[in-house]
């Protein structure tokens, strides 16, 4: 660990961990991964426990942050195979490490039931871009241009619960080429978690500005029908990003190969509409709810 | 936020939160509070949410570390009610800044069945003490003399499910009073979360020693019968701490009004024992599981 990663001075082991704080402003989130709202009993548990360091990752590239450390839970239903939580752990350490962002500690408990949903949360902690900037959801003005990466929709399987919400790959260089590049031009930033329309209404909201997307340049992965599919769909983890008018965005991040798509602008005013032809549609509401709450 | 917590810059409601790194080493941990095994349904949630921060900061203390920010999830069974939640996540925010440790992020989500179990997590960032010093469990020394705070036995009411483990103080003070008078002659500390049979183990494996107690000397709460039962209580959270024999350990800490008593010493060799008149015990693996595992 020491070797690797020289800022963490105390891995996992002891009461707590230490690690030695970056220089800059830290970042820190965590989030959960629970069998039945986010993956299918059955899914290999490899893919569960990368998909709970890329979520939590996800969030820090969100920010523009490289990733630092990490913690784990897991909470595990009654009965569940030793070997199975040893390569659960395998699994996280591999994962987080892949991300470079160390896991430093971390807690498993069992549940009181076979049939407890099994688990994860994952605290990511990571240091704020070289030049100071942190890319909130609060920093959008009316005038700036919205793009996304890569592209959006169909990122599970309705059928078997697999696809790309499972092996997605966190836009933490992406993030990091647009602060190199624009700095505090990237007025606003967030990863798309729950859906283009609610993930885009929650920078209106905290800009205290309305977001008008285009039907017809929201990127669709291939089998994505049409915008509603795109934008409907709750698990891309593109970065949904406002960038001030002036800057030249090319289509393609040469060094990483994704592709930046306008899909809008930012106006006056609050919510978010997907205007189609001549209709306009409110699309606040438009996403993934894990929760299943209306 | 800013004002009581100026190290907070960004709090909770964006992908990440920001805070300002501490000048020392950062001490990092994550606990679980889990329905059914840690608290049984119908705990005030007042008390699970505070039995969950206190876990986090007693693992700080165990370090000598101060309180900085923290960060919960809270996972809840479905059909938990609005208001519950609502008053879950104002008891976490309460209890985190009661221990001057301010709420910076979270999540919550929604478990799949109304039978699934309460869960919290609580992932708490602290700072080494101001001389750098930070207390693990691998630094005792044969020659130590081992001591505890407070008393032991009791934390849990069997036919309630209440006690003591839901509403004991997490020993930051007293840590923080050890490691300014004794500083680095503080050689090990670990908190009792598990009995002092299991953590006294820990810090024997960890430094590669033998802890070797006294059955008479164990402080016990009122109502604790005998060593045994204090020996094997789980949820005590106060400190075990093995100190350089040179110190002079007086009985109290005058400040937090505190009792310290040593219970026994440092030794060559391997494992954990309570000497009990000619009798000497091996109390490896006495204490509380609380997986409910051999």
């Amino acid at each position: 660990m020491a070797a690797a990663f020289p800022h963490v001075l105390l891995g996992p082991g002891d009461d707590c961990a230490a690690v030695r704080p970056p220089g800059g402003a830290m970042l820190l989130t965590v989030d959960q991964v629970i069998e039945r709202r986010h993956f299918v009993p059955g899914t290999p548990l490899d893919l569960v426990a990368r998909k709970a360091v890329a979520r939590s990752i996800s969030d820090l590239a969100a920010m523009g942050a490289t990733p630092w450390c990490a913690l784990a839970t897991g909470a595990l239903p009654a009965g569940f195979p030793q070997a199975d939580a040893d390569a659960l752990c395998v699994s996280i350490k591999k994962w987080a490490e892949n991300w470079n962002c160390p896991l430093v500690g971390g807690d498993l408990a069992s549940l009181p039931e076979p049939t407890s949903p099994l688990m994860l949360t994952v605290t990511a902690i990571g240091v704020a871009h070289a030049s100071g900037h942190v890319a909130t959801r609060g920093g959008a003005k009316p005038g700036d241009h919205v793009y996304v990466t890569g592209a959006l929709g169909g990122s599970l399987d309705r059928a078997t619960g697999m696809g790309r919400h499972l092996t997605f790959e966190p836009r933490v260089r992406e993030a990091a080429w647009l602060l190199d590049t624009f700095g505090t031009r990237v007025h606003a930033m967030i990863d798309l978690s729950d859906g283009l329309g609610r993930d885009a209404s929650r920078i209106a909201e905290a800009s205290r500005v309305r977001l008008e997307l285009d039907a017809e340049a929201i990127p669709r992965h291939g089998g994505v029908d049409d915008w509603r599919a795109a934008a409907g769909d709750g698990e891309d983890y593109e970065l949904l990003v406002c960038i001030d008018p002036a800057c030249a965005v090319p289509a393609l991040i040469q060094s990483t190969g994704t592709r930046l798509t306008r899909v809008g602008s930012v106006a006056p005013g609050a919510g978010c509409v997907v205007q189609d032809g001549a209709d306009v549609h409110d699309v606040r509401a438009v996403g993934w709810d894990h929760n299943g709450r209306p």
